[in-house]
């Protein structure tokens, strides 16, 4: 048995890359992350570095298109990023994103025979974006086999995790230092900005956990 | 209400644009088409000029990582294409085609405020592609709707016609001329090369609804 763990250069998939090494092996484990014009390019380089780390097997795939289709903070440096507001959705939404990371990812694990697929999406820390939801991750999972006539299994163990259990999670796996090799600012400078909404969802995290981050160095 | 048309350059998607401004107007009919990488680039023309000719706008993605993805005779060349196999599926079959191009479409749709989606797919002529069935669109519906948060409506007019109906649909619409602007062959030869499977179910369609198809000048 073999899996595919999307990495996004955060500390979520960086927790899932874990668990997947822990049930699989790390020889029985691919990665795969996406260059989609995000502004925090930067998370790239860290998924690289983190799967070298790991001893996995890491692709990453353009896709270029993603950035033209809709206007988002993400993707266009112009804009300012908005803070996690709970009424509306907020204007870092990519449209669409996790509905192509996925499929994307399905395709590559198919040819390579895998059909076990690993996402760090959570819904307790939910910033608004509706395709982060348990729902829709379960009907993508039927989507896709019905797509390619497979039999795909979306494995998403932190959906109902906050922060703090997953930092706890990684602490227990004896990985914590995986952490340092993890980028999370939206912003994409370094050191992190510690202000936007993701640094200071990451730092409460760490806070609640009463672990220290290993990303500044720790 | 305004609808967008996945126009592939055949002449499902045709039949699907005419039908879409007899109910909408073509003012507020908007086509896509997609660039893949497809040996039959040709099609992109032909949508190009259909869209004109109807008088409705027209937008082209190019989506260069699908060919990546995967080895299949759509888009490596070098692989001859097989015949049409009811056992296993063909090796034209691109892992994922539809469910990109549906998915790209919603977000493109979504950007414009609209939320109905034509698609000319047919499980009728079911050339042993999963993701042209019935039960994949409507689950794929749902999907984009939980992606998004929105409303989509996927329509597929043409999913339980024969060619032959479809080729008379458009005759009683008065728009059998724009099939002039349409191309099938796989090969992306011109003049079509009347012997893959493509051309081979056009050719009986138009046999059996005893209509000359317009694109031999008919």
């Amino acid at each position: 048995m073999k899996a595919l763990v999307l990495l996004s250069g955060g500390q979520d998939s960086a927790t899932c890359l874990a668990l997947a090494i822990a049930e699989f092996g790390a020889a029985n484990v691919m990665t795969v992350s996406f260059d989609y014009g995000q502004r925090h390019r930067i998370e790239l380089e860290k998924a690289s570095l983190l799967a070298a780390t790991a001893g996995v097997s890491y692709k990453e795939v353009p896709l270029p298109f993603i950035a033209g289709l809709s206007q988002n903070a993400l993707t266009d440096n112009s804009m300012t990023i908005d803070a996690i507001g709970p009424e509306s959705m907020p204007n870092t939404f990519v449209p669409g994103r996790n509905l192509f990371f996925l499929s994307v990812a399905a395709v590559i694990a198919k040819q390579h025979g895998i059909r076990i697929l690993y996402t760090g999406v959570c819904q307790t820390d939910y910033s608004g974006y509706p395709d982060c939801r348990d729902t829709f991750v379960r009907s993508l999972n039927v989507t896709l086999n019905l797509a390619m006539e497979d039999h795909f299994e979306i494995r998403t163990p932190l959906m109902w995790m906050t922060k703090a259990e997953t930092v706890q999670l990684m602490a227990d796996m004896g990985r914590l230092e995986w952490y340092a090799h993890t980028y999370t600012c939206y912003e994409g400078v370094v050191p992190p900005c510690g202000v936007c909404p993701s640094c200071l969802l990451r730092a409460r995290g760490f806070a609640e956990a009463g672990v220290l981050d290993p990303q500044f160095g720790f």
